[in-house]
């Protein structure tokens, strides 16, 4: 691996460890008289849980690449490795996830997410003869977590200019993303929808809040002006977006569930039309399609299923084009780094050099 | 009626008519690439369909009740008409009150809103065969319109110190109103609520948003430090919050639907444990509770059954006892508007004060 992608990673096992205390000392603040303590109803338990599982669902998180992102954009302009506002950043844009998956959930009926309950799980276990009543509060417990992940950009120490940009990034990407969800149910609409819109819904669904806005929020944080810039991030958060997401449809369809840690096959049963669907559906012959066709959207589709459509898709090369294409975008990504060396610091410009190709190789 | 009040109402038709044609300007301005334009996919329709359904109920807003409030608040302190921020303030606290009405709308499965259909019965008969599609795509209409009331704030010519200080307001009031959304969730779990948990879903529900924010986001606007205000601002609010709610609640059971304009009954009907139905379910005897019991919370409820629980609630005193209860707390808020006379200008003064009287006659 290169010197400063591991450097950078050894400097990223620090943030994440030191980020999840953080994390937790904020939710600890929103209930704390001296914090910029939240007014929660003194009467009734409601307010309280739903809190209680945002918390819970928000800390369950995994690797934290996003606040990576946020420190090392900042790192391409300062070497101050405490650069105020970048807790607050890391932990508004990962409120917005939180927000994200608590009503994703719920679109999805997904019972389980990060290793544990669901949101809307954990209610329908409150009130188990009220399913109702857990979809309700549900939807209120990804509304709590919305307006927190506004509100602590806002209640920090930072001058207020700086505050009030990195608060409008984060009104921005909120409602992309909101967008980009619209543009993700409408994408299943379609049985072999344009490679545009799954581009599109890669950059309005993930790009946007996982790339673009720790890019953005990370360089406000330590002072730089973003508007010489805007172009040169949005090309590298989108490459990188679309190179991330072919990789993960790939490890959907061809990964090993040994070392993912969780089931494959997801996309399929859940009839979402993935990078690696949509090739496949692209390619199948008749009675291929036929196959493909039961299988699609049918939860209960056995691994024999699975891997008799793996093998058809290996057979019209669906699994060769589809690294290539993760790679090509991950090139496509590092080759935008070329120009931050003139204006950044070369430490962090090698971290966003290197990391794409790291990305689609994961797990491969 | 009280001169002031006269001035003030007058002041107030212009008010509501001129944010109506600026509510639907910044709507055109959320498309159009001149304006603080949002960005939004090239591709598909739902998220264009999503944003003309938040117009579409934004725009169908009844009495601005809220922005009249906004420009009084302003004008306590400054004569000039048109204070910069205020159009945004009032722009968010509307969009802020969209998205509760869309989000309430799925979790009390209501089909009309506004006098026109519910967000979600919209998407309903988009999708007649996909109740979970429109379920979800509610949602993020909903979420979309949270978001929007947090960037309007944003994007404004403010100075970054007071629309920091605004979105700060917003920010608090959209969190809380959330708590308050979940805890009449639990209020309606208890067959006589305490009478202090009402208090507390009425200021947690309704007046953070409706009378709170926007009292202090027009000093704000105007310019206005609210720290050495916030406590007479509360208490001011928290009694007009609570008068106004018993007397809604008041209209529910005893008003006159020709001259309200809809049906009355609605909170014996969905089981809701208002004032008026909390007051009912306590002095009812056995006979009378049966009756009761029988008519919570059944949709079909008569009118006949209705006529004779209202029969039963005026031998029970309840009718005079709502009112008066009404008019004390309008009396407590007016009375803390003795103290603002000293530092504010006495026309704006003159109306807070005669204000909660007026509102808790209307439609008596």
């Amino acid at each position: 691996m290169n010197d400063a992608l591991t450097a950078a990673w050894r400097r990223a096992a620090g943030h994440q460890r030191r980020f999840d205390a953080r994390f937790a000392a904020y939710f600890d603040s929103l209930t704390d008289p001296a914090g910029s303590r939240l007014e929660i109803p003194r009467h009734g338990t409601f307010p309280a849980r739903a809190l209680e599982l945002v918390r819970e669902l928000s800390l369950r998180g995994g690797k934290r690449l996003r606040v990576i992102l946020l420190h090392e954009a900042a790192a391409l302009v300062t070497d101050d490795e405490s650069v105020p506002g970048l807790d607050e950043a890391a932990i508004s844009i990962e409120l917005l996830q939180t927000h994200g998956l608590i009503h994703d959930d719920i679109i999805d009926d997904a019972p389980t997410r990060r290793g544990g309950p669901s949101t809307y799980y954990a209610y329908r276990q409150d009130f188990p003869d009220r399913p109702d009543t857990a979809l309700a509060l549900a939807v209120l417990a990804g509304d709590l977590a919305a307006f927190l992940a506004g509100r602590v950009l806002l209640t920090g120490t930072l001058p207020p200019d700086r505050a009030l940009a990195m608060a409008a990034v984060h009104a921005d990407t909120a409602a992309a993303t909101v967008a980009g969800q619209l543009l993700d149910l409408e994408r299943d609409f379609h049985p072999t929808p344009d490679l545009d819109l799954l581009h599109e819904v890669t950059e309005y669904k993930s790009t946007r809040y996982s790339i673009l806005a720790p890019l953005r929020m990370g360089l406000l944080a330590a002072g730089a002006d973003l508007a010489p810039h805007d172009g040169e991030l949005r090309r590298y958060a989108t490459a990188l977006g679309i190179a991330n997401q072919i990789h993960d449809d790939w490890l959907d369809l061809f990964g090993d569930p040994q070392s993912l840690g969780k089931p494959v096959g997801s996309d399929i049963r859940s009839g979402r039309r993935s990078y690696a669907v949509r090739a496949l559906v692209a390619v199948c012959d008749e009675s291929e399609r036929k196959l493909l066709d039961e299988a699609l959207g049918d939860p209960g589709c056995d691994d024999d299923t699975l891997e008799r459509l793996r093998g058809i898709a290996r057979a019209h090369g669906i699994d060769r084009q589809l690294r290539a294409d993760a790679d090509r975008y991950a090139r496509r990504a590092a080759a935008q780094t070329t120009t931050w060396r003139e204006h950044w610091r070369p430490d962090a410009v090698a971290f966003f050099e290197h990391m794409p190709a790291w990305s689609v190789t994961r797990d491969r």
